[in-house]
């Protein structure tokens, strides 16, 4: 009996050592400095989800809210979804022979840029909602599907679903890993972030809060579909973030990051609510990395909401300083 | 040594046999009696969980729908929300002398339901709209939740939060202890079936699709608050329910349950998904325990989706036969 007793001490034991050796070196967020943010954000989530202490949030209420462009993936040159419209312009433009004298396709065409943006907001608007209707909801995931499969950043020369921040990956499994329900909330389509966000961020589409066409429902060969309509339903940017989160979830997050002034409102909101809050701004610091722009960028400025961050004391996400890799693929 | 073996001999029989007891005995949905519709049910949910069955379906595209009124709970004789529509009226009465002499809330003041109906759905519609509008999304969800905690039905004199079906709170359960997500999809407001969805359902708010007025972002007190405007946002009925079901979750249901006509697009677009697919229609059939109307009700009117259920075999709910139990609080 002795020897059976003696085994399963050493058993016991070996099991804790193990145990406590493996908390020890089990850093949730590998890619992040040690550091201020790091700091805030543990901090945050242990108060939250520390039974009996005074910040303690049940797990029902534990709602973080990501922005995509610029907060979870790269943005420059150019937003990732305008490359995709771009792209679309090209592949339709057999069958739209006018395209050939009408703006701001006709820009587009010739890769000239620099005309497609002066246009402003309103031709972008018409790029989008020219390329991304006329099809039904799962023709139009499939063409997503395709063109994330095989379109090149033209820089990186990188999928555009490698072009994701890692520090950011593990910041939503952490938060998850603590009952946090992790949602994206971003001026992006909400159909054209569905078609990844569960294999690339681990969100499921009913996770994916974003800017949307209106759908109609149609028989196609007597089977109802649901077919995409030229015309905007809901722009999920600056004062609507908030509009379109409490629409979706019904909840005020308790955590919330962006990284331009669209999603101010959003962080505002956030904050505003009782008991502990968290609010991040990824800062665009790297251009040896990523990119360096915040101010007068036309691409994810960041004025306003930079300037709030610093005099509200909400975590400034250093992206040179507190970010050990910036993407999965790189080493640096 | 022979004893210990002997013991734990033992014990693994009691736990067995204890395992094999309890499945036997634990009956996931009670309150139905034996039938084609449980049998339906219960095979369905085993056919889609079963791995490696032809008709395993994974837990993530496991997306179940329930309509709310006279699905989840009763809707008679006057849906529920306009009864605290038609209560608002009289509570802001005070405030607005003008309605004395003004329809349709001079109708609804004399309580003359039958001028406050003839002016259909339009006259509904501005009904809800004023008294839902006005207020903050927090002081809309207390002044629903002080409604919901004293307000009775007029003929059972119980809360409206009791009248609620006990065998599709079993459902519900009973999905998703099978991995299901449990959503509603109603014609009611989104923002008013929030209120008590987690507490009665065990739907969290995030798992509400409804009716929406538009809500604006403002500073009240320097602080950001989401205020309720006097105009519709989305009608969740009909083909529209399809509509919302893709805007909220962007997946196709493989399993919906309805009890009116409302309810039809829903339950064709359900079930024109390929796999495994569940529709399940509430048939009022039970005018001593609950109500029993079908065709020519104003209120939940079943024709057109009761024809299409007998055609397409989809699973017919008889209340009277099917049901043990109607209410939490009924033994009949």
């Amino acid at each position: 009996m002795k020897a059976i007793w003696q085994k399963l001490l050493t058993f016991v034991f070996v099991m804790v050592f193990t145990a406590v050796a493996t908390a020890q070196t089990n850093d949730p967020l590998p890619s992040w400095n040690e550091g201020a943010s790091k700091q805030a954000i543990v901090q945050f989530v242990e108060d939250v989800s520390t039974r009996d202490g005074s910040g303690f949030i049940p797990s029902s209420e534990r709602i973080a809210v990501f922005d995509n462009d610029g907060t979870l993936w790269a943005e420059q040159p150019l937003y990732f979804q305008l490359m995709f419209a771009i792209d679309r312009v090209k592949t339709l433009a057999p069958m739209h022979p006018e395209w050939q004298e009408q703006q701001p396709f006709k820009a587009v065409l010739e890769d000239d840029l620099e005309t497609v943006f002066s246009g402003g907001e309103e031709t972008l608007l018409e790029l989008i909602v020219t390329t991304h209707a006329g099809n039904t909801t799962e023709e139009f995931d499939q063409i997503v599907r395709d063109w994330l499969a095989t379109a090149k950043h033209p820089q990186t020369k990188r999928l555009y679903t490698e072009m994701v921040y890692q520090p950011m990956l593990e910041l939503l499994e952490y938060l998850r890993a603590n009952d946090f329900k992790t949602y994206i909330a971003s001026a992006g389509g909400i159909e054209f972030m569905r078609v990844f966000s569960e294999e690339v961020y681990n969100v499921p589409p009913e996770q994916v809060i974003g800017s949307s066409i209106k759908t109609q429902l149609e028989l196609h060969d007597d089977k109802p579909v649901l077919v995409r309509l030229p015309e905007i339903d809901f722009i999920d940017d600056k004062a609507d973030k908030p509009v379109g989160i409490n629409q979706y979830i019904g909840r005020r997050p308790i955590a919330a990051f962006g990284n331009s002034d669209g999603d101010l409102q959003m962080l505002q909101w956030t904050t505003a609510g009782n008991g502990a809050r968290l609010a991040g701004i990824v800062h665009h610091t790297d251009g040896d990395r990523e990119w360096a722009y915040d101010r007068s960028s036309s691409i994810g400025r960041l004025d306003k909401a930079l300037d709030e961050a610093q005099s509200e004391g909400w975590t400034i996400i250093d992206m040179k300083k507190d970010w050990k890799h910036i993407f999965p693929f790189s080493n640096k």
